[in-house]
């Protein structure tokens, strides 16, 4: 059974596994977020990718929620003491991907390409395709001005209050090759639990990826990131507040009008209502087993 | 006393090491060989700069001859992983400088700034000069055909016998900023213990540094690489016998013919005859010390 998911980062990640989890490998594309790639120190780092790709493949540090287990810091530092800069926190392990990433950037090759080989090497047969290939960044306004993604949410440490969020480039990208075909063979699509507006917002931006998703043929259905109107992690009960007025199943579903048809939400947010199907469950994902139940029953609510 | 040094990796660091012992830091204008330069993964690497600027900072492995001490090597094992070439060994380190660098490089900086940057991080006050911040690679033709420098000397372990050394981009090559000044307001000019093919080749490549060296009003003094006929360390022996004939001290002055007023020699290799003057001492530098009487005595011949 073919299946797409739209993902974002970390939460979105631990979904990612407990679906590959309950599917065959193979039949599993996720779609990641783009939105938040920056180029540091020369480098062209894919967070939410690489979220993807290190949690797939058992490399993910999971206390810290990104990273890779048993990193170490001696590059950045050195950079550091030469002049670079050292705000956002790239490991020797990590370096090491994104030196191969960025080269293979740099000669050409598209990131979905760069990606389908990381994955390779990973021994990994989940699908991970970017959003795009071309350049799509998030911005955010603030309270304190804008800025571009990474700089508000690790430079600042999220702490400006957000007004709006700003795709920058989305109106000039394609979605990258295998994206479209994905969602039209899928016969389940699925939204994780990431944040609306700063993981699944920059996927929904790209044009002809909204316009698949309006003209779906199989049901969509998001996870809620909520548990009783409170982010698990991150800023988002703050931003939907502010945003959007408020911080129930209803201003979830509304993020996603006409993308999904069915909410997944948390026991601790029901009874509520909104424009779509909400069906309750138990939504934390304390370990891999409780990610692969949520996945499962996502999938009952897509399939029937 | 202003000196100015031309100057190769590993041999020609030690000396520049004793020479900046010998002087007033600041009176001690380095000219480095970019010949040896390469992109790998990415990264702009300045091997012999590099050495320099890690040997008078103290940084150097004195027992590896290059690269840094306490050296560790995650981020190349990691992007060996996912793909990225291994074969040129980069330490997580090393890494946080070139990192610093390709990022500058390709902002736009020019490479003397960079390194003027770097030089300026480590609080050396020695003026380390790229021989040009244009575009300059030594390539070798050897038995086994042609190779770029570093595949051949580190990628095949300098095991193909040269036949010719070319220098690409040479013809186009401008003297980086403070090279023609620097060999102007001389009072001695000096070149290192190097590799006359591989690491003073390059520099004298330029054709205007070669004609102000040609047309100088200081003295100009090589200090041999050879003990015995051999080389302490590298291919250059084999070189000097298959190119020039042989491994004397005058198959050395002759590499420099028209740029230099005298050869400091191994006792070894004396006595010789060549077409500019010997001088006779000890040129094997165990140590600092051992470093510091070289040069004193290279400045000495120099300044009468």
């Amino acid at each position: 059974m073919k299946v797409v998911l739209l993902s974002g980062g970390g939460g979105g990640a631990r979904f990612a596994r407990g679906l590959a989890d309950a599917l065959s490998e193979d039949d599993l594309t996720i779609v990641g977020n783009v939105g938040d790639d920056l180029e540091i120190l020369g480098l062209h780092v894919s967070p939410d990718l690489d979220s993807l790709l290190y949690t797939l493949a058992g490399f993910i540090d999971v206390e810290r929620g990104w990273g890779r287990a048993g990193e170490t810091w001696t590059a950045l530092v050195s950079a550091a003491r030469w002049g670079g800069e050292d705000w956002f926190r790239l490991g020797d392990l990590d370096i090491g991907l994104q030196l191969v990433r960025t080269e293979m950037l740099r000669a050409g090759v598209a990131l979905s390409q760069v990606t389908a080989q990381l994955a390779e090497k990973a021994s990994l047969n989940t699908h991970i395709l970017p959003a795009t290939d071309d350049r799509l960044r998030t911005h955010v306004q603030t309270s304190a001005g804008d800025f571009p993604f990474q700089e508000w949410f690790v430079g600042r440490a999220h702490e400006d209050d957000v007004y709006a969020v700003r795709y920058e480039g989305a109106d000039d990208a394609s979605p990258a090759p295998g994206v479209l075909e994905a969602i039209a063979d899928a016969a389940a699509i699925l939204v994780a639990p990431s944040n609306p507006y700063l993981s699944i917002g920059p996927i929904l931006a790209v044009n002809e990826i909204r316009s698949a998703l309006e003209s779906r043929r199989a049901r969509c259905v998001a996870v809620s990131p909520l548990v009783g109107g409170k982010a698990v992690s991150g800023p988002l009960d703050r931003m939907l507040s502010r945003m959007a007025g408020g911080t129930t199943p209803a201003h979830v579903t509304d993020c996603y009008l006409g993308v999904i048809d069915a909410l997944v939400i948390d026991r601790a947010d029901a009874p509520a209502a909104a424009k779509v199907e909400l069906v309750a469950t138990t939504t934390l994902m304390r370990d891999r087993d409780a990610a692969r139940r949520l996945a499962e029953k996502a999938l009952e609510v897509a399939c029937g």
